[in-house]
């Protein structure tokens, strides 16, 4: 059995009975704007419609509501700055399931408040000194807790395909224009990338596949080119949801094997998306979420026909936003 | 025939079809989030995602697509600060029609810029001393154009109106969730407020229409209580579309009729509704786009079981949308 035997096609269908009902059935958006800038028709799968603001919730709530009679009643940790901390709140919240959050003492006050808000339980270390998976598995053994892990995990990956399915099954509903020749989809740990990929290799075979990152956290960029996974110092950029210094060890292989190509944005690219995204769709997009949209804009990947760009969040604070947003 | 004689359901239905692969046919927007904070399902006419940013161009193009040739040769003049204005010279763009906008000079950029990248000739005065109609009927003489007016022109509103009839659709449409209760609309000079009533009251003759207005441009709730045409001072809302200093001739006997009601919601939670709109729903809302969420949100209108509302803009620039988005 190869590394990858674990996702399949069938398994992100399996998410997809689980989440039905439960997400949001996000829309494809369309913009004759964009469109014309790109050269080509472009469709927009808007998870920053998503239940806590980012795809993030369908690994999340495909993994609990997986969880043993057992594990429900001890609870589960997570480590998270942002997104899978605040789908990880709000899915155990759904599912009357307690949470600890594990978070940086400086993390992003908007996805702190978000992840409070849905009622977990928030436990701060300091980047500085402390290592937060450390001090998730402290927790986990002391209060006998299931650590939800960000990405490595197939239950996670096939709630996040889920996002892939559905954009699959729009285009190519009535009225949806047709099948799509590319997907852009943003990588961070992986898990998105590898459910999407799993989700549209299946189902739409002809279209290319290209991940993209920010050029200073082009851990998966580099690990693609080298065939094996390769680590960079913690990055500094803006997109906060992308700052993985190595792709998953689960993640990788399904990438490397599913991916057409993995491209890098360089930061102004990506301040540029989200103003595009305010100022011509009326759209609220973090960074991290636009990630692919910028390498459309900024030249990187050249439109195809049909073009489908996964956004994968909309969590930004609003000092953040309005600094990024106003730039020229 | 009455004065409002002039805009029938069967008038907007051929609006519909003057604008149809023209106009998008914007989303209707749902939110767990938004469905709990009001108690009622709650659905967002999304008309931030509409050609030029706003549902003017409904209007615009409908009334331009209808110029004789004669008309079309010599071009239009439309006065506005702002979505009228942008609205006119993107239909006169497609249309291949000059089009000279009259604008204050101290109108908001953004709107300015938008105006004058659809290719139209931007004529500035000074707010203070002279006044745009006046400025707008000297260039009309002397250029032989046609005055486009924002809201006064049965035209103009049965265009407006085929949000309206959209609304409807998608509301009673499979998956839809069936007919609405309850619709909220923002009224300025009341343009929107008649052309959707004529079609609400048409197809879903069951549902209360309410107009709601910022409290300190309450020009048609005073109207509306008079029972004629009520003039205020130059009102310093920030929904900056709905200045109207009274209502329309021709709008305000079909608000009259057809409207169930007219409110009124203060400043601060027209600003409160647009900081809802970013952080929990991820869509960018302009002052005068967010004044009917504001009332549901605020609690002047309580939600139905089922409560439409015209989210009717997001044209707002960078810095006065941070300011906004900021504040606690």
């Amino acid at each position: 059995m190869s590394a990858d035997d674990g996702l399949t096609l069938d398994r992100v269908h399996a998410a997809a009975k689980r989440l039905d009902g439960v997400v949001h059935r996000t829309p494809l958006l369309t913009s004759a704007t964009l469109d014309d800038e790109c050269g080509g028709n472009v469709l927009l799968k808007a998870e920053m419609f998503q239940r806590s603001g980012s795809f993030k919730f369908r690994g999340a709530y495909n993994r609990l509501s997986q969880l043993s009679e057992a594990e429900r009643g001890q609870g589960v940790v997570a480590f998270s700055s942002g997104n899978h901390g605040a789908a990880v709140a709000l899915a155990a919240h759904l599912l009357g399931v307690k949470a600890v959050i594990v978070v940086p003492a400086d993390g992003p006050a908007l996805k702190l408040a978000a992840i409070e808000g849905y009622g977990a339980e928030l436990r701060t270390y300091d980047p500085q000194r402390e290592s937060r998976e450390v001090v998730a598995g402290e927790i986990a053994a002391e209060r006998s807790m299931t650590v939800i892990r960000p990405f490595d995990d197939y239950e996670i990956m096939a709630g996040q395909g889920t996002a892939g399915l559905e954009l699959a099954e729009q285009a190519t509903e009535t009225g949806g224009g047709g099948p799509v020749d590319l997907v852009l989809v943003p990588v961070g740990g992986g898990g998105l990338a590898a459910g999407v990929s799993t989700a549209i290799k299946g189902l739409l075979p002809h279209a290319a596949i290209i991940g993209v990152e920010p050029e200073i956290a082009g851990d998966t960029s580099l690990s693609f080119r080298a065939g094996h996974r390769v680590s960079i110092d913690e990055p500094a950029t803006i997109a906060d949801g992308l700052r993985a210094r190595q792709p998953g060890e689960l993640t990788f292989p399904i990438n490397a094997r599913l991916l057409d190509d993995v491209v890098t944005v360089p930061e102004d690219a990506i301040a540029a998306a989200m103003r595009f995204c305010f100022a011509r769709l009326k759209i609220v997009v973090e960074p991290s979420g636009a990630v692919p949209l910028a390498a459309l804009l900024h030249g990187v990947v050249r439109a195809a026909p049909r073009t489908a760009v996964v956004l994968s969040g909309g969590n930004v604070d609003p000092a953040g936003f309005a600094r990024l947003t106003s730039q020229k």
